[in-house]
């Protein structure tokens, strides 16, 4: 570990022995869609509510990850996850289901990193020898808690995004082939007072910057250091005030290392505005998309920043601006 | 660590070098009363909803703890901490005002236990030297959001408990002088069908009950070996049930070591139906009364087991049973 910096080195190096990404059909439409390993063509999942089909998605995309593993349920000894719907209960509905000990956690789409960089640590620090991390969003669970029951149509601005419905996990180990966690970065609130839900990119793309500084300078190193480095959810906008933001900072990263996972996962044509978002945006595009080029070698390092935006519908009611975070996880091959 | 166990040793034995308990205007009349730190005549806090007045609660918390320790917030390097508000916005907001790296956790009233056990884990694991972990609640803003506007006046059958309105912390070290925690056990998820929000002691019995199982056969220890045995917020109803299930699984915890957190917070006149509940009352109960007591010489050894319902009104209504959990720390002096 780095004593007194913000970044956990991980000197055992976890492997991420197996991952896997679930989605529904509007990102079976999108750009990605050949990296997903489950994609429905029903957006209910065959339950009977949305909350219900999203912890289905989440539920999936562990059971996946363990079996493509070559383990059992049983094997894997803690189960770390987070989500979007209020008490996180995609991912304790989930739990109960997977039956391992499990430990919740919430930081908005910031979920999918926090969850793998515990996961890595429990690792790391011999606390567990398999641990599934995993998170989910649904493009409809979330509108109708956050926003408006999508029957009334409501029209949105072009600042605002479209949450991903899917899940993504990764099943850590202690031992085995595969990627491996190198060192995650844990972010503090960076608010700089945007109370705007619908251009969330713009919130979160200084907490994004915060991390990524601290990254680089905890570790010394230079951004040319990465094949890849995608920002989780900031959108177009986001994503290119997030670049704005670590050049004024004195950290330029060349433009075609530095990219989103919003930004990636549908196609030119879908009506995504601003792009994509949800915990499942950085968890399918990581755990499905990136992996699989570093499988193929196209990657060999990479650093992943998911960002999360953590107010409420209530505290946006009472006027409040966006506490936003952002965790990155880097990622060797 | 014990491979292969869902229980986590802390070799090196971090120790709480300060820990803060915070209340209300109720718990300020309760049994406890001089074990807090800070408590307000006011249920308000001085803010202008009891949202803001639960985080404000959970950073006088800290911010107290951290006094107590002689440091300053710069020193700290990670707060962990959960509640039960939506998207747990009284930490994420504590955290901006805090300012360290920040991950939040969800594990309804078990949050306690589980920032413990990770802010444990961090510096165990080295990846810190001071982490502060907290929890919270707010008697009016859970029924708000949980139940019905307490103006509504609605009637409460006797199962039911009430939640505590305050906030607990504690400053996690590697060196210096205090109670050391030595060991986490993670607990899993057990749903035995309960699906009744008004009778979370019963829902949560079983989960508790699971986790001390495992903790003694994880450790293989006697019950006998601690001074106290608390869980979290079972109230009078579930704690006794919890003595059963043990007890029908073989394991017999003596009554004279054996309590639970809600059944200790408040005097016999406050009419708390079967006693308190909410994140706050494992928190401040064992940040505040227990390590007191640790400290005065009465403990040596305890074993606190918070229990959450991860149930959310959704889930509720959408007919589902509620999930619960324990996670259990030790904490030697």
């Amino acid at each position: 570990m780095l004593q007194g910096s913000q970044t956990w080195m991980f000197n055992s190096k976890p492997v991420i022995i197996a991952s896997a990404a679930v989605g529904g059909p509007f990102e079976a439409q999108g750009a990605l869609a050949d990296d997903f390993d489950v994609l429905h063509t029903d957006i209910w999942i065959g339950e009977k509510s949305f909350e219900k089909a999203e912890k289905a998605l989440l539920q999936e995309a562990c059971e996946t990850a363990i079996t493509k593993a070559g383990l059992t349920k049983q094997q894997v000894q803690f189960f770390i996850s987070g989500d979007l719907m209020n008490q996180i209960i995609s991912s304790s509905f989930a739990a109960r289901e997977l039956g391992m000990p499990y430990l919740g956690i919430f930081g908005a789409c910031s979920s999918s990193m926090e969850s793998l960089a515990l996961g890595s640590l429990l690792v790391d620090s011999k606390a567990a020898d398999y641990v599934i991390t995993g998170a989910s969003s649904h493009n409809v669970s979330a509108e109708k808690q956050f926003r408006y029951p999508t029957e009334y149509g409501a029209q949105k601005p072009p600042t605002a995004q479209w949450t991903v419905t899917g899940a993504g996990a990764a099943l850590v180990s202690s031992k085995g082939n595969g990627p491996k966690v190198v060192c995650a970065t844990i972010g503090r609130i960076v608010d700089k007072g945007i109370s705007d839900p619908f251009n969330m990119g713009a919130a979160m793309a200084p907490a994004a910057a915060d991390t990524i500084l601290s990254h680089f300078n905890d570790l010394g190193i230079d951004p040319a250091y990465y094949d890849l480095i995608a920002t989780g959810d900031l959108g177009q906008i986001g994503h290119v005030i997030a670049a704005d933001l670590l050049e004024k900072s004195g950290l330029r990263i060349p433009p075609e290392i530095f990219t989103d996972c919003g930004t990636l996962i549908y196609n030119q044509d879908q009506p995504v505005m601003a792009g994509a978002s949800g915990c499942a945006c950085s968890a399918t595009v990581t755990y499905g998309h990136f992996l699989n080029r570093m499988k193929k070698g196209e990657l060999k390092r990479i650093l992943v920043i998911a960002t999360g935006a953590l107010h409420s519908p209530i505290s946006y009611q009472q006027k409040e601006t966006i506490p936003c975070i952002a965790h990155a996880v880097s990622i060797e091959i």
